[in-house]
């Protein structure tokens, strides 16, 4: 065994809390895999004084975490603070350019600010992980970008958002509206701050435009992604998808296409009893498409104090045993940068809409699909409530461009009592 | 870009031909990756002429491994003949002493003679690894290793053999017995030369006990390993167990317990939709328990060309980006000798039996039940088939002794036309 290693971590909310632990209680076994020593030196969050169920005494105080992250008693720097811009960007950015390493669980700074930071890190020798900023306790960047190094990637598709997921499961077990289960959610301590980064799809997209610069070596593009939130699903769509055999998750999907780079992060239905359709609560998956591995499905929690701590420490600990490679898999410089794909990819979709209960309208409904090219595989109209009557539409496999000119075309007619909403049906 | 790595195959059957086709088809892609070119230079099999399915004419040949593992245009030899000893062992033994890295598929050496390959290969300085080792595609062994080195890990299960998972699903959908199913597996070449290494719970078992000694910082222990194979199941038994919505798997289950090591690998009850239990033909899953990570599951192709050359390729990939962790995680010399440990945790369990049609026999069978120390929980008596009455029941959650014990006295009573067994409920 050599010299230790140095951990200086900042923001000591649940994860940093995690951290600690862990290097605490599991040291023998950490020095063991290590062949070093792994030790934390000093640390930084917003009160010194907050009561924490760890005992931060022996650790060096800082106030300022870009004064942590240049400590010379540091050589890794764990940022666990969030948020895409200062004080985490300064912050990692004074760390690089000091030649520390940098772990950080921060999905936002990497989704906007990632391809500049590994330039840096390259540029400055050092490592910049990010296990924890992706699905919780998977260890699915490992497995990305060095379990599945053999294969031209295909496709990816993760549910990766557990409060969406919560949400979601929990209006179809009660019944209850989306408004009263966001705000039951939200009494849980659930959501973000700003919700709409949970329930908007912007904290699964980060995530998975994370994935997709691994799997394709592209240079991160937020901006690209497609997102809809699952504010417009209705306990209706989840009775109806359960009836078909189907269940609404928050799916991402991102796959490579001669057009570009699909990244679609959606409410979609998927089958009842797949995998996928099976996740309950707060646990993620992500389904990898290799040419030769096939399909590999990874499941676990997707936050939480233990499983995020345990992917930071999976970071660290290939930091203390040398293991070095690329942030995004290869060299920044080599990343291209692949201009954003809208998906063509035909699939069927479940289509919502209510109608003014009135002679011909549902004809004129009808008509405007298959003036957009859309054919129906199902059509279901159920009791009318009042002087609507909600319509239920399973369509035969269509492009998404012909499935946006059908729901304009249907609202145009002047003859529905809502915005009608369409969600991808995925086979998996 | 500086130097390329060079590997050495040996054996090339379906791996050897799909590691050749991926090294071929995936150039650009994996020198991007490894920032160094990885090219075939050398090959060995049985037969040089054989007709295969990609063209090894540029690469030099040799009739023996051991000659081509030492050649000094190879930097890593890739072993995929299989076989727990000569010419695999001796091959592996001879590159590792001519200072080469190994990568390797062969789980039936490393359980036997893993902890002795890894001590020399520490002593040489190499590499030797195993991911094709352990369920295909899977990157179980650097999600194990790596990608959770922060936990300690508290549990392993799997299902880690195709061809058993294969004929215990065709048993179900065909309602045919295993005799027919396994007489079809063989047919269509699922079944190894020797079938009890598949049958047997063999194969499942090497695998088990790599991961355990990963897991648990442990000299691999293949023979405290406790084996029960699937021949004694019988369509009743499937039926049975889906009735009471169960499925039954071939489970592997390692624990660490104050006892010692737990391992064990026989057909058990999981819950019918379980992810365990919604597994079907040759796709592998491993759930593994950390302290802090919670439950990750793990899901893929446990065999085939493309999987387990993925595989193959994923340790090589490590080895060209110079990732290097000892075989099992931590330094071969500080692995323990762990005590084998009889299981000793309670479970529910599932018993057949099948008594003689007199009265007081019934009566007979639940006293020794009783005597033993065994609670029923249910039971059922079938539809007499001629002189005898097959019996089921599913106890109480009851220590594996005391179902040992009671197995024995309801054999005991001679009223029994049949051996009864008993399987396991695991509610995972």
């Amino acid at each position: 065994m050599t010299k230790s290693l140095r951990l200086g971590i900042a923001g000591l909310g649940t994860v940093g809390v995690g951290v600690i632990k862990i290097v605490q209680q599991n040291v023998a076994l950490l020095s063991s895999r290590a062949n070093t020593s792994v030790k934390v030196t000093a640390v930084c969050a917003q009160s010194r004084t907050k009561s924490r169920s760890v005992d931060i005494s022996d650790y060096a105080w800082e106030d300022d975490p870009v004064k942590l992250a240049k400590r010379d008693d540091v050589d890794v720097y764990i940022e666990l603070m969030g948020g895409e811009d200062d004080p985490a960007k300064a912050s990692v950015e004074a760390a690089i350019a000091a030649g520390k390493h940098v772990v950080t669980a921060n999905k936002a700074l990497l989704a906007h600010h990632g391809h500049a930071l590994a330039c840096a890190a390259e540029d400055s020798g050092v490592s910049l992980r990010f296990e924890a900023a992706v699905a919780g306790g998977i260890p699915i960047i490992k497995a990305l970008a060095e379990g599945l190094a053999g294969n031209k990637i295909q496709r990816i598709m993760g549910v990766m958002n557990g409060t969406c997921n919560y949400i979601l499961t929990r209006m179809e077990h009660s019944g209850l509206t989306y408004s009263e289960i966001f705000e039951e959610a939200n009494q849980l301590g659930f959501l973000e701050a700003d919700p709409n980064l949970d329930v908007g799809g912007v904290d699964a997209a980060h995530k998975l435009v994370l994935l997709s610069a691994i799997a394709y070596g592209t240079q991160v593009n937020f901006d690209a992604a497609q997102l809809q939130g699952i504010g417009a699903i209705s306990t209706d769509d989840i009775t109806a998808a359960k009836d078909m055999g189907y269940r609404i998750k928050l799916l991402g999907l991102s796959q490579m296409t001669d057009q570009g780079l699909e990244q679609t992060m959606q409410p979609c239905l998927v089958p009842y009893h797949s995998p996928l359709g099976q996740l309950e609560g707060g646990t993620n998956m992500v389904v990898v498409e290799g040419d030769n591995a096939g399909q590999i499905v990874l499941c676990g929690a997707g936050a939480g104090e233990g499983p995020t701590a345990s992917a930071v420490m999976s970071d660290v600990m290939d930091i203390a045993r040398n293991i070095s490679i690329p942030t995004f898999g290869i060299p920044a410089a080599q990343l291209t940068r692949a201009p954003a794909a809208q998906s063509t990819t035909p699939s069927a979709y479940y289509i919502r809409t209510s109608l003014r209960d009135a002679p011909g309208v549902l004809a004129n409904t009808a008509r405007a699909l298959g003036d957009a090219g859309v054919s129906i595989d199902r059509l279901r109209q159920q009791n009318h409530e009042g002087d609507s009557a909600p319509l239920l539409i399973v369509t035969h496999p269509t492009k998404p461009s012909h499935i946006d000119r059908a729901l304009s075309s249907i609202a145009a007619t002047g003859e529905t009592t809502n915005d009608p909403i369409a969600l991808r049906i995925v086979e998996v």
